[in-house]
Parts: structure tokens; C-alpha cells; sequence
């Protein structure tokens, strides 16, 4: 039986993908060859990666500024990758603090260049998106994590300045659309709304890089990326084709817009299931921060010997990768673009029988 | 019709490994999720990482000394990592150059401290393996590229030194037994013997480590990923587990001993035959240079005109990939581990039959 997959990443994808990339594993566009076997500078494969490429720019609506890269080494590499070529002492990176990975883009920018925290909801255990901070002028760009995974928290608008962001989209890019002109780079490790781990998607703006004078080695260094078209060398070759088929997806089920109101839809049940049981607490403090992508819940205080038991109930339903990460406690339903609102229904009916059970 | 797979890389797996691994991609040991769904940190991913660990350290005789990685980024970012990670302004890196892969990583390796390049067969072509050389006392380490897909060389003995070796082992890991304990680190790009693109092994002496004062992002430091057991950040799922079930089947046929018979059976086979027929000659110098896993050979001067019809004739008996590099020109039969003796047989008739038409 499939399972109803809450999974916050690597998450549910399509299952026409599942059953196109497991073809293709056996054997690729009848080539009598696997996916796997075969070089990733044949006509087949650069066609896929050349796909791939368009359907960024074009979900997205791109523009000729920017240009599409896909990368090893997760959006954990990204949080030294774009300090290292955007960053030096010259200038100066913002860096808005919105939980464990914005923490470690701080961290790993710091060895290159001024950082300056603009505003941090650290103190409250990051249960918030910080608002009305000021922003300093003269910053080289302003990083963000658009959605935190981790804490279920989400920015619904991007924070006002003239200067260009830098985020890290990995756990809501695809889900609904974006203003991508406010950005100078935007990075994403796949394994949410994109693909499976593997890859990483960069989009960058040209006339942002060849700023800073540091020797930069030729793989962490994006333009050799963009002037080999993401094949200086071997790409994540099933990775890419997975995320391509994935991309296809979103495009024939109606493209970003279309994504934005079935993610809201789900979250809606989502967010009534936990406000409207009285077992249960949503962790994050205002409602207009709560994510559209993770749904993080707790049961309410004093009632926290039923961890166990609604874990197993949720088991029992087919309901896998509830258990909350250990920095929130409790409980997450991520509800990534693959997934349908039957499914989410199914973890609401859950938490309804739950709560007569145990009221 | 399945095809005799004689790409360079990515290139063949075993058969029974593609049919696992799209089973997998369809449902993972029966969980009702496929493997590309799955967390990283789930019970069920963690003993494949474990697994695949053992089989590395069990296949090449580890002793505890030695770590073992599953990184991203190929070998072409273990080019600088390396040296990154092991060298500074005291130390001072021996690398002997025997092709293009050999140069890179000496560019490379360049901006981290003092480079000597011991010897180097770039004035032929690369067309050997440098012998009798002397090699400097005081290295860091020397280092070098133990088979080179391109220009169909191999090293056949380690050089003779005290010096620790550092090794670009991506086409001929686990083709054959080596002497471990020669090694400060090992790194291979999975996409030849292992696995395919999108994950990189590195195997590193702990004591190596530790001796350099630089900042080193957190991603390049190797410590970061035995601290972690490769699992600091996502890792490439698919990639590792593919890479398993590869390196199950090298065990369960024989581990590298039984590779090295099959592969120096393939490999008389194939240069019986470029050496049998009279319309090719080999690449390579010397024989004792020819590489066991990729066979580089041309049409004689004056018969390049040949090289289409040649290519044809592969083609129609579904041997694919035979095209050699732009470097070398002419043709290319690499002979991986998984590739069967009955392929090459298949080849070497086409070469026979082509002979007797056109010679």
C-alpha cells in the first residue's frame, strides 16, 4: 500500500515520476541502455538537461539576466559558494536569522567578508518571520531562507529594500510564484519540491558575479558552471532527469499558480486540523508566518504522553514522516507540491479520531 | 535489445543492479514509498550508507587508519579539496602528470600551496606512464592519477617512494586489489566501477588530517563528514544506493581478485585484437602501460578515412559507445567491471569482420 508521505526531505514526488524514472533506470527512451550508463555528453541526455533548464526559466519566468545551473553538494555548499563569490571586505552581507540553516549561512559567509545580522527570531526560539526591522543601505545583498523547514515558519512577502536578496529557497521554490527580479541568486538542494538529493539548483544573476578579486577554485565558482552549461563535469545525471520530470509535472498541472492554490488548500485543512483540536498546538507564533510547506504541531502542555500513541495512530493510517525534527519537538506534516489533498485529509481524519479518543 | 556498453563514464553497471535499482525507485524494500521519498536519517536509508561503507572497507582490506566518504562534486572537486585540506606554504605536493585529469588537479592544487610536478608524459601525448624518475624527498605527499580514462594508460606498480600517495583512482577503483596502506586518501568519481554520477568516494588516513591552519569552509572539510558519517547535510541517496548494490555484486562475484581475472581477460581479449588487425593500432607506447579498463586505439595513418564505416558497424552490432575522446581521436572499448567477456568477443568480431572487408 502507498504511503501518505509527510516526509520534510528528501519528500514525495509525482507518482508518474516514480514509475518514469524507474523506466528509465531499466532502460532510457528505448535505447537499450539504463539512464544510469550513459554519457551525460550524449544528444539524449544533454536534450534532458537542456529541458530541465527551460523549465526553470520558464515556471519561474526568468529573464536573460539569469542563468540556470544545477549543482552538487546541497544548499549546504551554497552557504559558503555565494559568500565566496559575491562577498569581500569591501562590502558587506545581510543576513536575516530565521532558524538552523539561515544560522549556518551566517556561519560559513562570515570567513569571507562584514556579515550583519539585520534581524533574528532566535530568542524565541525562531517562531516567527522578524518584521519591520530597518535594512541598512549599502549592503552587497540581503540573504534570506525563505521557508524554514524546521520551524514551520515562511515569508508571504519579501522584506522591503532596494537591495538584492540572496535566499535559499530549497524547501518552497515551485511552490507558488516568485518575483525573481529582487534576486541576485536564488540556491535549492532538490529534495523537496524539485527532485531527489543529488542536485542543487542555482540561478544567479551574470552582472552579480566577477565582483570579488579572491582565487576562487574552478568547481566552487559559478561562471565555470554557466560557461559549461552545469557539464564542466559529470553532472548528477539521474538526479537532473528525476528533477526534470518533476518540473514537467508542475508545468502540466497548471505551473506555479496553479501549485500556489493547491498548497494553500492543503495547508488550510491542515492548519483547521490542529486549530480546531484541542489536544493539539500549531509551534509557530502568528498565523500569518505559519508555512504553507510544514505544518509543525505539538500536543498541548501536559498532554505530551500521547506522543507515542498518535504516532502510531498516524502509522496505522499510512500516514509516514510525521515525527517533528528535535529542535521543535512534536510533530511536522510537510505538504510539498506532490502531495494531495486526500492525503492530507486522511492525517486530519487521524488527528479527529485522536482527539475523541484522548479528550 | 540490450547494448554492449563501452562508454568511458558513466558507464556499465551490472544488469541485476539496474533491475534492483528501479524497483527501488518504484518501492523501497517493500516500505510503500520509493527510495527517493525516503529521509536520509530513516532507519532504512542509514543501513544502506552502513552497508555500503563495510563494502568499500571490506573490498579494498581497510585497515582503521583509513575513513571512508560519500561525497558530491566528482573527482573534480577533490582536485582542490585535497590539497585544501592536506597542504600549506610548508608542506609541498608531488604530482606526477599523465593526462588531463593529472593536470587539473595540479592547476588546481596550485593556489594552496607549493606544487612540483616530479614527472610528466605530456610532450608524447600522454601516451605512457613516466618510470624511473626520481622523486624528492620532504613531500607532502605525490600524487597521482592511477588509470587515465583518456589516454588509455594505467599504472600497472606504485611508484616507488616513502611518500604517502594521494590518488585520482575514479576508472580503476576496486578492478583490482591495492596496497591501501600506501595511501594518505584515495577519491574516485563513482561513475566508472561504483556506481553512477553523482556521488564521489573518498577514502582518508585520519592522521592526514588536521595539519593545515587554514579556514576551510565546513562542506571541504573532510572532517565535517567523518564527523558525520557523510551525513552532515543530505546525502545523494540514489547514487549511494546504486553504488551498494554495485559493490555487493563485485563481493558476491568474487571481490577484486576475481575482477582482476575478468578484467585482464577482457582486456587480452581486446588487445589481441587491435593488435591482430592489421587497419589498427594501439595509442599507447609501451604495452606494459595499456590500461586494463580503457582501451585506446585508431585506424592506421592513411585509413582514417575508415572511421565512420567503423563506427557503423559497431553500432549495428549494438556496441555502443566506442567513439574515443577528442584528445586521442580514434576509438575508445572501456571494460569495467561489469562488462562480460562475451561483449568484448562481440566487438573484437566487428573488428575482424571490418578487417577482412577493408584491409
Amino acid at each position: 500500500m502507498k504511503k501518505h508521505n509527510f516526509s520534510a526531505g528528501p519528500a514525495i514526488l509525482p507518482q508518474p515520476v516514480f514509475e518514469q524514472a524507474a523506466e528509465a533506470v531499466r532502460d532510457f527512451n528505448g535505447m537499450g541502455l539504463s539512464l544510469l550508463e550513459i554519457s551525460h555528453r550524449s544528444p539524449q541526455f544533454t536534450a534532458v538537461l537542456d529541458e530541465a533548464q527551460v523549465l526553470v526559466r520558464d515556471l519561474l519566468g526568468l529573464s536573460d539576466a539569469y542563468e540556470v545551473l544545477f549543482l552538487q553538494g546541497g544548499a549546504s555548499s551554497q552557504f559558503f559558494m555565494t559568500a565566496m563569490n559575491l562577498l569581500d571586505e569591501k562590502g558587506k552581507g545581510g543576513y536575516v536569522d530565521t532558524g538552523s540553516w539561515s544560522a549556518k549561512a551566517i556561519k560559513e559567509a562570515q570567513a569571507f567578508g562584514p556579515v550583519e545580522v539585520v534581524a533574528s527570531s532566535k530568542a524565541s526560539n525562531y517562531n516567527a518571520i522578524p518584521k519591520g526591522y530597518p535594512i541598512p543601505d549599502g549592503l552587497t545583498y540581503l540573504h534570506i531562507t525563505t521557508n524554514n523547514t524546521i520551524f514551520g515558519t515562511q515569508y508571504k512577502a519579501l522584506p522591503e529594500t532596494a537591495t538584492r536578496l540572496v535566499a535559499d529557497m530549497s524547501s518552497d521554490i515551485f511552490s507558488k510564484p516568485v518575483d525573481t527580479e529582487r534576486f541576485d541568486l536564488i540556491y535549492a538542494g532538490a529534495q523537496k519540491n524539485m527532485g531527489p538529493a543529488g542536485v542543487t539548483l542555482v540561478i544567479v544573476r551574470k552582472d552579480a558575479l566577477g565582483k570579488v578579486g579572491r582565487h576562487i577554485p574552478t568547481m566552487l565558482d559559478y561562471r565555470t558552471h554557466i560557461k559549461k552549461g552545469s557539464s564542466f563535469n559529470t553532472p548528477p545525471v539521474f538526479p537532473i532527469y528525476v528533477s526534470m520530470l518533476t518540473l514537467r509535472w508542475v508545468k502540466a498541472n497548471g505551473g506555479l499558480k496553479a501549485m500556489q492554490a493547491r498548497n494553500e488548500a492543503k495547508a488550510k485543512l491542515m492548519y483547521e486540523a490542529i486549530d480546531s483540536n484541542p489536544l493539539f498546538d500549531g509551534t509557530v507564533a502568528a498565523a500569518e508566518d505559519r508555512s504553507v510547506m510544514n505544518a509543525t504541531f505539538n500536543l498541548i502542555e501536559g498532554r505530551e504522553d500521547l506522543f507515542a500513541p498518535f504516532l502510531e495512530l498516524c502509522e496505522e493510517a499510512g500516514c509516514s514522516g510525521v515525527k517533528g525534527h528535535r529542535s521543535v519537538g512534536g510533530f511536522r506534516a510537510s505538504l510539498y507540491n506532490a502531495m494531495d489533498l486526500e492525503s492530507v485529509q486522511v492525517l486530519a481524519d487521524v488527528m479527529h479520531a485522536f482527539t475523541e479518543k484522548y479528550a
